[in-house]
């Protein structure tokens, strides 16, 4: 198939080198063109915007940090709007707002251009593995056409609803994990001032009710004392800004998750963005000496 | 062995029966009497007092409600302290404040008696199975006397530290496993407000990096609608109580536990106790009508 890649970070290119692997004809776009060196090198067409993307594309997969650039490769200057055929499908697959997705789709479809919005979990691990669990929205009939490209990207792909609804569910993604480690960092917290040994207290809950993945991944870090990312904080940060924002937009109260916001803007502020997320421990931790 | 077994209820019958059932001499005693009817029935020796209890015991587990009834068991009139010789054994395995348990092991101690303090998780079928998970507070030395014991009923004994240390890491356990509860029923909130199907969300969460057992059991309680217990909401409500006690005490700032703490407070009001914890999310409904 002939498709379309944006965005050749840590998450899209090894996406990218997938689909080329698998034989289809892929052409790219980067800001800075040495990004898109390594799939240039590996057969990829190296295209001067993303609207020159879109005219040689039936599928473009985008994998850019945020809504703003997201609307900008999709309808800005030289956007894909710019070259895109009716019929073509745009797969936007970073983390955005909801509403972003919605407002970006209903421009493209005047175009008779359709949108899928497919966020993924997993990280850079599962990028690199392809095996991503991606959520979906947007119509059936054209998530069926870009479903072999998904699974060649994913393990699991889960149609959630209408276009914005993977958007939902990714947030709602990141509204567990973080609570999670929250959660853990103020267990562990609790267990130092009660003078119990974390890492003990860590591996007697791990097995049981409390566990999962955060507490095998996230609290180990914590009781390790060693905070390099894995997930930079900052990344889950701009996440809880699109999940309360669209809460606000709904009208959903969601107070667990306004609280830890504010745990993660305090992380912030004490200048420990590109730490993990499992800094959340220090955060207590500067609170209580 | 000759043991003491005092409480008698939903965790504590199968956990005596499973003593029994290898072949230990059995001592029981129960407020009301015919609690104690099926052990006796099946070899165990009823007596008048927790005093009695002792006297006839060389280690005696207690599994009663909170933290006012082990104080009145182990020190009250007729306690156990009242019956017991140096040299016994008092292993404490229901939930209560990490404070009381110091305080009752420091007056046991003034008689000989030594106390571990070994709080469970796994519920009602962990005890039904002999599958709990139990993390231990006390002397090294003690604990491995009570250790085939407990290894009778659990599959995991961790030992967390001094007298104390098990229930520091209960009170972890069960803010670890509300925190998931609360923050699935805000994600569950979130897709219901934003006509996501919930079922599906929870699906494509489950096997990712927010997946838990809480995922799999108490979110799917909630996209069920089925709110019975399950885990009765006015158990970790009591939990929780114990948790932010022991953190005001130590001072250590919990500032998500707090604001849980406050949901569960707002499903006591609404005449939730006994439903299952997953009406959290009915919570959340409540203030969003």
């Amino acid at each position: 198939m002939k498709l379309g890649f944006i965005g050749l970070g840590v998450m899209g290119r090894p996406m990218a080198q997938h689909l080329l692997a698998v034989g289809h004809e892929l052409h790219v776009y980067a800001r800075r063109a040495e990004a898109a060196r390594p799939l240039v090198d590996a057969g990829a067409r190296a295209c001067a915007s993303p609207a020159e993307v879109a005219a040689a594309s039936e599928v473009v997969i985008t994998m850019v940090t945020n809504g703003p650039d997201v609307e900008q490769v999709a309808l800005g200057e030289a956007g894909l709007i710019h070259g895109a055929r009716p019929g073509m499908v745009l797969v936007d697959m970073g983390t955005i707002p909801p509403e972003t997705a919605r407002r970006v789709a209903a421009a493209l479809a005047e175009k008779g251009v359709d949108m899928i919005d497919a966020p993924v979990s997993g990280g850079e691990a599962g990028a690199k593995n392809a095996t991503l669990a991606i959520m979906a929205g947007g119509k059936a009939e054209v998530l069926e056409r870009v479903r072999p490209l998904l699974e060649t990207l994913g393990k699991t792909l889960v149609h959630i609803g209408p276009i914005g609804a993977g958007q939902v569910a990714k947030a709602c993604n990141q509204l567990i994990m973080v609570a999670a480690i929250e959660a853990a960092a103020e267990a562990m917290l609790l267990a130092q001032c009660a003078g119990a040994d974390p890492e003990k207290v860590r591996q007697a809950l791990a097995g049981g009710s409390a566990g999962s993945r955060v507490m095998d991944i996230f609290a180990a870090r914590m009781t390790a004392r060693d905070f390099r990312a894995g997930v930079e904080a900052r990344l889950h940060h701009k996440d809880f800004g699109i999940l309360l924002g669209e809460a606000a937009t709904l009208g959903a109260p969601l107070p667990v998750a306004a609280q830890i916001w504010q745990q993660l803007n305090a992380l912030m502020a004490q200048g420990w963005a590109r730490e993990d997320t499992s800094a959340l421990l220090k955060v207590l931790e500067s609170a209580s000496r």
